[in-house]
């Protein structure tokens, strides 16, 4: 039985396959019996589960955030929400101690993640920066982007709201990026290096506000903190490394970095003062807003013209849009 | 005496040469004799001016707006900026009547324009339009380039806070929609058509709102009704003549015109629903704001590494970055 | 057994009559059973029922928003709203083609609807537009409600909020433009026709924002662009239609429907600018939140001296000021 | 020569009449000469004067606000607003002594007051009182009203924003209460008493919060405390006097003095929690609106079709729709 | 059996002991069976409980907020949250009427209170006022202190937020006393007596705001004014009485009182004037912050190092700042 | 002629002293003449003073901020404030090199300053640091005083809005520190080093965002990226100069500075989540309005009982409540 997304799993579902287990939580039934509520993910979305007392007793685990599990179980359906009522379920390591075929077992179909190839993403990263951005800035942003290449390559962009998975980061800074350079062809009196350097870090600092990428959680320094200051301390302690020899150049690419969320209310401690930074701020709110559109449309199984309300973007979103190939793929692909 | 530009005229210059009238008003000094005080523009700027009594017995005009007049005087300061004290003063057409030499008079130099070349603009963006958009939105938006084509070639962006000057709209128009159509490459996921048609069309209320380019001013339906919903019933009445064959498509592109503005505080009746929605409101946003940035920056003569508080933008800007010639030439110039 | 009005059901009450179906979804219960939720209407309200697997096997349905249905069951309570467990379904449809004495069954008691005779209503408001406005707003207001008489008479008010049923448009506008002439003599600088024609038309957008008074939803173009502009068109297309005589005094009846919010953050593109426009604005923003304070007022059975919290009003009511009787009937009559 | 009225003046008038001093200055001029700067007021408005150093040595004063003087001067504009040089200035009180004759001098005509007969205002808005409300709270209101029945007739409704002038709270009373009054007869299951109540003792704290109603200027106790609580206690400390038989009705009417500004950040502590503290409110609020556009549209003498912008409303106005004598007298009239 | 805290009960705990009932209501389930809904409490915390149908038909009750009953049952979950299933329930009175041994009854432990000895705060603000404030607000302070001696001694600080149990208000303004007369050494230019007798009566309104101590409610006067105005005018009052000799320092008192909310949206009808006031509102909220932060730490078993997200604060508070036994005392104690 | 103190000066007074010039500007009046605009200061306030074209052809300075002059002129007025019409300038300087005598002349009255001794409060700070924090935050806090004593010592609180003078940052933080370790008695559970190592560390960020302590103005690091990061920056480089031990505590330290500000929209890019970081937010604030507000006390020398509106705090302060010498010094005075 081939895995079948988790996108694509409808109320009535018969399942017999593997998940990731995001989330775990032991509770007891009205009855006043144990069972187990989980958030089983793969590489398509989240499924909440059930393993009442009858499995459990059968199935103990235990089952915690980051375990592969196999499954088998039924969907079907809780206030709206599709839910999955478990019937065996145990982990990839104790089924594989058990001698059991994982032939269908493939970790890789488990994780969400950026629809595309992250290798080629950050490529294409690179090459832009070493083409289009000159030296001193050049230095300072492939210094960087060397030094933190792993965590970049697995970073989300957020932990909920856009871009929540592997590469969401890179996949969110490859579009900004890209999105900056064609806009200064139209805008050919900005900076050029200054805002595609500022382009490249400005999110940096959410590889040390988010960890664990799989299941992405904030770190206590993001919490306390936050990754605006924390990536323009990146970007700051390298230049000191490097001995920028710019200043001032310096301190509008920290400009940029500081006041990307574009006021104090969205906790910019400062707002853009150079056509640089706006610009960087307009590209960057548009990318993140599109991908929330994007995932909330996608999300959206039920019936109706307009999707259910968009808690952050505070409406709900206009589905008679979308017309099928219309605009050649499903998902935007990187310019090769 | 060859024009001096008002945006180059220093304390202690002496003129003698043609300007408009933008403001005229009577009024008194201390000592209770009449004077004038006169708002003189030309295609640099604006200039406060004061024709004091003993002059003005000489030279009693009358002067109102729209007015080109020749004019002699000094340029002083009050209060921080500069007003030129007139030693004479009369119109064009007096001083032909009295057979004055008018050989320096050159009214193109008088009126504030767009820096590019307006029919250069209207070509490439009724081109765009032609080559970029599939019917039936291309049938609708040459349709409405056409009938509105002379107030589109010199109607202001605005009053007062970006592109108000001749062609205005034109210019921000073009950026917006050139703009547009290089984020299409980064999201092609969008409808094409529907964000082109909206970008170029989003601001055409503001041919109803605006009268009297040279001296821009706020009509009153512009001023009871708004540009945003003026706009809208200009293409609503058009696809009607049209009979346009989408009811849905334009649907969507009238929800383009009227969120806009993105949110209900800035006056849009409705917030962008849709993605194509959300690009215009972003461009069109980000077009006014580094207008805003570049004639504040451009206004500023003092001293400091910052300019002035902008009122609109509530910040002052940085202007350490303008670095002469980094970025080729002063004006960004139109693709050819 | 007669019906017994929703509005007068308590825990424990055995009903076995018709009900309005205002919506169906299938779920599924924790053990995996299929189930129905319905919400159940009449006019004196709405309820939550539902159909668990065993009855649903025999009742199989389909039951779809719209339909009249003969219903046993029981009332309970679950998280402290009243539920009722249905024991027997059928559409009235299917019980006549079983043959079933229908006698019991009356459409009248089934969907909710403004309290006041509609036909006196819309005769009273004809009436006031006939008598108390000269033309040429007359011929305009005339015009536009014999346009529309049809959905005039159906149209809720509002989705949600206040007047949500059969008829509340009528009502709701019926309240305001009484109050408006009530007003005229208080404040007789006021220009009498511009503010009672603002008054009957402020609304009338709500014709095409709101669909299926029954069941009232938002259309398409409801949400892609709202009442507001909707009613304006309409006001304007009319007035082309009559070639209207005076233009300035259109711009402002159009300024009243298009300002009738009071500010841009609650959705109008423009605040009143004429004291007409202000008292309309005023006195339809009062008919609302009285009749939301009336609904609240009656939908509270519970104990205590106030209230449960007003989503919209953000406050709890004081319910200890309702003395019954003190000022005659409990629900306001129109005047004769 | 008889008065002419401030508000008819215009650039170039010879004024030879008496004044109130509303606000006197000593000032020096640019050359270090002495001068002194006035607001001299009449009933009509406010103007302000300036005696320069020539005239001061000839018409040393003083002069304080309160005094009634006789003036001769010349009306010029400084900055766009008119301003009165002043040739000869002396208290009347000094030309008395002077045996000059007074015979022009009318104290009627020099001080701001309600356009209305106050004693019919004050009698009318009495007998609505004892007619319209029922005891225990017409006792109430009819023993507030003659207890302050001195401070009643002559306090502004507010210093400067609206009503600022003798009579101003009585009239701004006045309308709120007949306002009620015809609301009532539209929503007749409110409380009648309380509303009526409510209407007449809403501002009652103004009498202490706002002294010297000729030049008003707030109290200590109105700006450390407020009119809001200042006439909750008024109304609390009568009940306890009157020995008020119904708490619980006399809280309702409490209630509607705290919340009569309608929320929280317009300084009410409380927000409307019944419906007739939800009509006073926004009774209030509209007649006070209503007449700071009256005054605004009548203090614009400019050309256009717009006012200047109105600080408080944050707009400008519409001029264009006051039609003279197309409603009848150009100022309302109490009804007899 | 001892009595096992609330606080410290985990799932699967099995109790056999007393609690206070704090809120009940019937329900029936989904099959269609009455049962009970009940919120039970002790002296450390809440807890929800459930007495299903079999249950409830032998324990029938009724049980009403304010019972001490005694109960069997076993802790589970439901939704995250720890949920007690019941099965026996009766009430104190009912067990001793049927001569059961209530040897392990202790009433104190049922009621959540100040972890303070209210006593020993009494007699402490007491002798703060009578030694650090001189007359006559001494006297007016002590005056206001024993007329409400009885009250001040139960009442919460708040129904919710902050302090809410029995002796909170005492304890909050302790707190703010306490920490008044430290500030005021290191603010020496302030008014002390003034500071200090503000910060002893600013929440005494709560008095009348608040019933029923063990299970706080609003009352109907605390709903329909408020406690800010409730307090100013008991003190108000208590100065007529005692014929305060000094009215400009009286009003700065009550304007303390009525500003100490900081700003009108926080409901406050006039901010803080003076220094006096400004200092109070600052203490004041910060001891409410402070103990909401405390309440809000101590109420998290969870795991991490944030807490949940806190509706007040708006934010999640860090955890892992509490270092055990650090700085001495888990609770602060009164100084002696 | 002794200095006269500018906070002493009065319309009329003749003055011959010496000033710094704080603010300098060319203009021409109204007749085409040049002038000089100064802003003169001395250690009590400012003053505008001008040289009018007569005098400045004998005395053509130049004079640019941060000179010493010697000054004759007589004090006027000007639209209500105080401005010095000068007779004679020249500088220090100058006058020294024509062998004036300077015996008058003490540069110490020019410049305004903290009015405690700065040695004193530097040391009580040092010891407040040395005895009351344990390591190893005691040896972070005295490495960063020790790093910085000299701009500590000098640098203003702010450039405009308190302690706006030489020391203003030393004194500001004195009083939060010794505020905050008298709170510390009140709420011990706090942790006591952490919230005086906040209290010491809060504002340092201002030594990189102010220069030039005589005469404050803004860094362009300052503008760009503002003093809450910028003393981040200096505690986390301190730290890592340092191997500070305990990351944790560092943490919590870092994020009391980076949060003091309170919220986001008062530019923290993150709102305080520890009981240390609330307090230190809570007391920097409470200083902060208390120094504007005896600032604004103190330079109002207007009539009446309330002071003119304070832009910041936005209200008007009481004046009546200021009782000379009531509560001893007239000024507050570091504890010995």
């Amino acid at each position: 039985m081939p895995h079948q997304p988790i996108a694509s799993l409808a109320e009535g579902a018969v399942v017999q396959q593997y998940f990731l287990v995001r989330a775990a939580e032991s509770r007891t039934d009205k009855s006043g019996k144990p069972y187990l509520s989980l958030v089983l993910g793969d590489n398509s979305g989240q499924l909440v589960a059930r393993v009442w007392s009858d499995v459990l007793a059968r199935c103990p685990g235990p089952f915690v955030p980051g375990d592969h599990v196999g499954v088998q179980g039924q969907v079907g359906s809780y206030r709206g929400e599709l839910q999955l009522t478990v019937r065996y379920i145990n982990t990839v390591d104790a089924l594989r101690d058990m001698g059991k075929s994982l032939e269908a077992y493939d970790p890789d179909l488990l994780v969400q993640a950026t629809p595309y190839d992250r290798q080629e993403l950050w490529q294409d990263l690179w090459q832009l920066a070493e083409t289009e951005i000159a030296p001193p800035l050049k230095d300072l942003v492939l210094h960087l982007l060397t030094q933190h290449r792993d965590a970049f390559l697995v970073t989300p962009a957020a932990r909920l709201y856009h871009h929540p998975y592997l590469g969401g980061l890179l996949e969110h800074t490859w579009f900004v990026a890209r999105h900056t350079l064609a806009s200064l062809n139209i805008y050919p009196d900005l900076n050029r290096d200054l805002a595609l350097a500022g382009a490249i870090l400005h999110d940096l600092g959410k590889i040390i506000e988010i960890a664990n990428p799989p299941a992405p959680e904030l770190t206590v320094s993001g919490q306390l903190l936050g990754h605006i200051v924390l990536g323009w301390d990146l970007v700051r302690q390298a230049a000191q490394t490097l001995e920028f020899p710019d200043p001032t150049l310096l301190l509008q690419l920290e400009h940029i970095v500081l006041s990307h969320h574009g006021s104090l209310e969205f906790g910019s401690p400062i707002p853009p003062k150079t056509k640089e930074a706006l610009l960087v701020n307009f590209l960057d709110d548009l990318d993140a807003k599109l991908k929330m559109m994007s995932q909330h449309l996608e999300s959206d199984a039920g019936p109706g013209e307009f999707t259910s309300y968009h808690r952050v973007l505070q409406r709900g979103l206009y589905k008679g849009g979308l017309v099928s190939g219309q605009n050649g793929a499903t998902e935007p692909e990187p310019e090769k």
